[in-house]
């Protein structure tokens, strides 16, 4: 088992992850399955197609390889299926400690997705060869791991969250500067590991502390 | 008078239709004729645009054949005006057998439109190249009929009415799925009619039997 | 000081002047700096953005010559700060005199912005090639201009201003339609001249006589 497939996991974990907070905002919104499943996929694989139009990358890759399309599919409808069944049994409101419990997976589950999708984000403007440019570098990197999300709200006419969120861009951020200048002087697989711990560090701290920014 | 021709007068059906569609909105949100103008064009190409950002093929088809645009923006002064005389004569209420059949030329119009806007965004994949690439033509064939009444509403800053309309996106995903596979052993009409077909009968039985999905 | 270097001055004239509107935007919406910084980018570099990707010239020019973007970004923090230190001594609802002639001096600003970017936006076509493309031209020109605006107000989930606001998109379309004929006879920066002048009188007189466009 190399490096390759151990990211390969983690983004699959990533798209899984995505995908349920766009069925989550189907459901606030009262959407059909439809919705559900644009605002999930809109999530899971936005971010790659906002970056790959960035990088001039036609089409964007998520059309050369649909095994992530295909996960994040297959994740809305049963989490579609999955919720129907929880209202119809009138669960909502009961089960507080299973509903913790599957918060803290979520949790979990999406910030090893961000930490990954910045990093795969990163690597692709430096694979296309603008590996001086590191702007570029950590813009993409971001967007990877946070337009998916925005695109989402953007999508169900919200504002995107974001926008209001605890220090949740600000740890995709240092993720991509710091894989951007790791992978200067260090090997590949280094810099991803320390950029994607940095990522999720950050997130769980911020969660945590209640960390937030200073806000008008 | 060729196969191209009649698709090239579905499409300019299209256009209207979307155009009008666009001023529709622009009027509830009591927007001026700017408004009204852009909104009915981001309706009638913007669905086309995105597609051909995806594609690669820059600058979008819009901007190589004008008339399109010319025809959106034609529809967009015509309707706005009309608009401008039924309220001036206080026309909004009454009239109800005059609107009910104006509703079902627009409902024709736009069911055609959508069809062939489907059909002519398959096409543009396959021209392109990516003839073996299932997923992004449907993709495309989809986004060509569905994405400019996205834009229309993200543009109005509404949560997009295709996330809670009746059937009207299956419509459009079922034409796409089936041209892609049929073109593959038919020939190019053939299947063009087709799928036409199957959007139009889609979204013809879901209006009269008021088909829902599934929802939260 | 050649003519370059002017349309350089009032480009970066425009980027504060964006900038500073997009915070205005972020303040409203009670975000943290984070979003005001979002905001006042997508504001100041988002119209060049949809202009680069839809001429094909990926990555975009923001991500070739960043001074833009931290200009922008040094606009939003500091106005960040200001704006606090302002709302922490009370002073939001006195100060009138200040305030206008803050407004007056960001409306100037703006206009001379809008101007500039709308210019620049029609020679990016040209200079990609497109120069008998009318149509594209003026197209990416009022885009270059209007474009940042609209995407600020999708990323805040608020109706495009622009969509209600006085003459300001008809400013710049005049602008960028003069440029596209004038720069076919005359020199560039005749045409330059005369087309900014447009764009900046159009806005003061609507401004002036608070001119609006016939609207539902």
């Amino acid at each position: 088992m190399n490096f390759d497939n151990i990211m390969f996991a983690l983004e699959i974990i990533g798209t899984i992850a995505f995908a349920i907070s766009g069925v989550m905002v189907a459901k606030e919104g009262k959407m059909d399955i439809f919705g559900a499943i644009v605002l999930g996929c809109a999530t899971a694989v936005g971010g790659g197609v906002i970056r790959d139009l960035i990088l001039g990358k036609t089409p964007p890759d998520m059309f050369k390889d649909p095994i992530y399309v295909i996960v994040a599919v297959v994740t809305c409808v049963m989490d579609f299926i999955i919720e129907k069944i929880r209202i119809k049994k009138g669960k909502t409101d009961s089960g507080y400690k299973l509903n913790e419990i599957n918060n803290t997976i979520l949790n979990i589950a999406d910030s090893v997705g961000l930490a990954a999708f910045v990093v795969v984000g990163c690597q692709a403007a430096i694979r296309v060869g603008f590996n001086d440019n590191y702007l570029l570098i950590s813009f993409v990197g971001v967007v990877t791991g946070i337009g998916g999300g925005i695109f989402r709200d953007m999508l169900a006419g919200q504002m995107p969250l974001i926008m209001r969120r605890r220090i949740y861009a600000m740890a995709a951020i240092a993720g991509a500067v710091i894989y951007c200048f790791a992978t200067a002087y260090f090997s590949e697989i280094l810099s991803a590991v320390v950029s994607m711990a940095v990522v999720i560090i950050i997130r769980f701290l911020a969660i945590y502390f209640k960390w937030n920014l200073p806000s008008f």
